[in-house]
């Protein structure tokens, strides 16, 4: 049995996530999602909870035919222990994926197995722009699933997200 | 749809918690179970990691027919923040479940539906007594549910408590 | 012009702290009050936020001829650097006032000026004595100055104490 | 009895904030005022402490004919808790004031009532202007009332907003 | 070359560790001294700082031959992570030397080696007895290296330990 | 006798810091070099440990005919509390040296006795012109001590500082 690892901010959830799940699928028995800066929420770059995250990969993940476990990772800020962190965190797992450079050279200065994650397509599906189309409310429902979607919908995270980048832009609730 | 939250530390999962489980079962669509003190480990009041404890839960829960949500929770450290601590970390509910006083006072005190939750047979189940009888070996496998042993097993769970025993009171890296 | 500093965690502020204050007030033109352990609360040795017992605090003082300040001074767990704490959160004082012979330690090694605080009744006012009478909903109004108890009421205090009391010895929101 | 709750990091405290009160102070009867970011000081975007800020305030105050409350409020981090810090830090208020969009996005969701604070003159009155005054010594004196000039004067603020303004960009004490 | 890892909390550094650090020296060729509990001092369980205690540990081993690092490390509170704060913390070893369970276990879980460090006269000397006699002032001389004594005699270290001692049982500077 | 304090981030330690100590060393008996930002690593600004750097300065001092001692500090984000901080982990010093405006400022501030350093010649040597070198792998080698070279080869920093390099602006380890 082989387990994989693959963490993301997920802000939100999008294909580009999922198609790289479902191939880290084809070559592991059961797969750990690491929902990063699990204590970050209500600003531009992270603007939704890790619950409300956790909601839009349970359902996008319940669809395939595969064990997964999702899991929270409240930022540690201290990168020599980052590692030790996430596998306090996590199920036991044998394999890391990531394209993440530093992410990359952290497992491995640990001794533990990593690979590049499969890639998606960058241009049309990462974070940062989905959110941009987000606050102008135009051209982000094709990039997400129907699930991610609907969990949008429901929390009213389109006005949310508006709401957010009309703050001065340290993201923090203390007003000048 | 309802869902309900159901918070522990689950140092381990046993018996008790798989019944008030099932009895909560009985009342909503969907459970969370909250693993509390998630950052904590090794200790004599807290063994095993959140990713051990999630996939003692994980394991045990697939065999029910409900749809669940695993969510580590870090301590906070400070009560009044609390409530909205899990309420971001988890996905959305609409009651908590708990016999805790004071989780139940937090909880009252935030607005949030509170129901006193299912018993089970304490004098057999606690926590304490159980990781007691893991120091010794004797006793234990029938408190907890198969994939719970199975778990304990693949982690040498009973030499890791009685390593701990044998370290001082504080449970601390520290020796003197 | 002379100001004075004196500190305590008020859980409640009784008529022992007023009689304190009353005597410094002959002392020195200004009072700063600093409230300790302000992150606390809901527990059995802190039941109270700080912003309740800023409130009863504030509403004593009025009744006084003298200028004064209340400040809450979170817990920072290091005592190196706790005097540091306190004065960057403290308006300017002259003179600390304090019985703990470790605050006198370390406002000493410190290089600032602190005096023995006048003592008050310690049997009859001591704060464990008095939350353990609120407990038992008796005896602890006649301990406690008007405004303290008036707060205490609007905030169903007595309740509060009475919850938390049932709850284990941890004093934390995390059930077994 | 209607309470009214205002934040702010008041570096320093200026004529604008001074406005904003007076017009709160005539939708209700008491005012807390809550001094954001009061364990941060000594940088370029908060070169006073929370104790330096507190006295210019409370001076202020003193010479309006109104209840109010001055409540250092400590960072926390994780925009899903501040609403509960602030409340646990702060006398119970009914109406949050704010103009900062993620404020009143934070006190909304938390189901506080939270209204448009009164604007004051931005161009001429925002702290990063009156900063950037006090670093050429130049112009600043008019944009503050009488109290808060007295305080600066007293503390050398004039200087060590110079001192601070020579340092590196990171506004650490950490020298390369 | 070979590089050993000791860890203690040297409240304060006396004969025993001394001892256990020559028989260590016979095995290595350099010795890395871990200060634990680094950022706590001023309580009944760790009355000295970490500047302090480096100088005490220092001018011990300047008699010795043998190269050697004297390294403060802070508490993190959080046992999955304590291996890797304390290999970033200190110069790479070989094998870490301890005789608390808790310490050979985390290290044997993280791969690196670890032996049963040489015991000492436990009874005459844990740090406990120590700090007990020089509350009194009495008989703590001959159970600590000369350069210690000299250090506690430069810094009042009895006074200190006697005014920490009368303090209540926290430990902590926030008085009843 | 007269002991000087100086700290750095010492990312690499490199030949200007070096001249800078062998000044002070003629001012004073012994010497604390304190390692700022001691828990950062992986980093950019930050790509070494704590314990590498130790490494590094500790074989470049022994080199010097001068007590010293080697002093990681962690970083503790509040300015009003960092002298204390310091003064804590570190020997007692009489005289601190820095050239960084802020810190100059928190030590006089604190009344500790603080002097200029020395200069060195920061268009060659100042950090982050030698790290940009070290990305590339061109003309860093002159710029450092001989042991730093060494220290640098044995834990392949060239490779880390470049995996580093590749990745996103956070330096941070959660991947988009």
């Amino acid at each position: 049995m082989t387990r994989g690892f693959y963490i993301g901010r997920f802000q939100p959830y999008h294909k580009g996530h999922h198609q790289v799940i479902e191939q880290i699928a084809a070559e592991v028995d059961e797969v750990v999602v690491g929902i990063g800066s699990a204590d970050q929420s209500h600003t531009l770059q992270n603007p939704f909870t890790a619950g409300e995250r956790m909601m839009m990969i349970t359902k996008c993940l319940a669809e395939m035919d595969l064990v997964t476990y999702v899991v929270p990772i409240e930022d540690i800020n201290r990168n020599s222990v980052w590692v030790s962190h996430v596998t306090a965190m996590s199920p036991h797992f044998d394999v890391a994926y990531s394209n993440n450079p530093l992410v990359i050279r952290l497992f491995d200065e640990s001794g533990i197995n990593v690979r590049q994650s499969p890639m998606f397509d960058r241009d049309q599906l990462e974070g940062e722009n989905i959110r941009e189309r987000m606050r102008q409310d135009e051209g982000w429902r094709e990039l997400l699933p129907e699930p991610v979607v609907q969990t949008i919908k429901e929390i009213n995270g389109i006005t949310r997200i508006q709401h957010i980048a009309d703050t001065d832009a340290s993201g923090r609730a203390d007003p000048e």
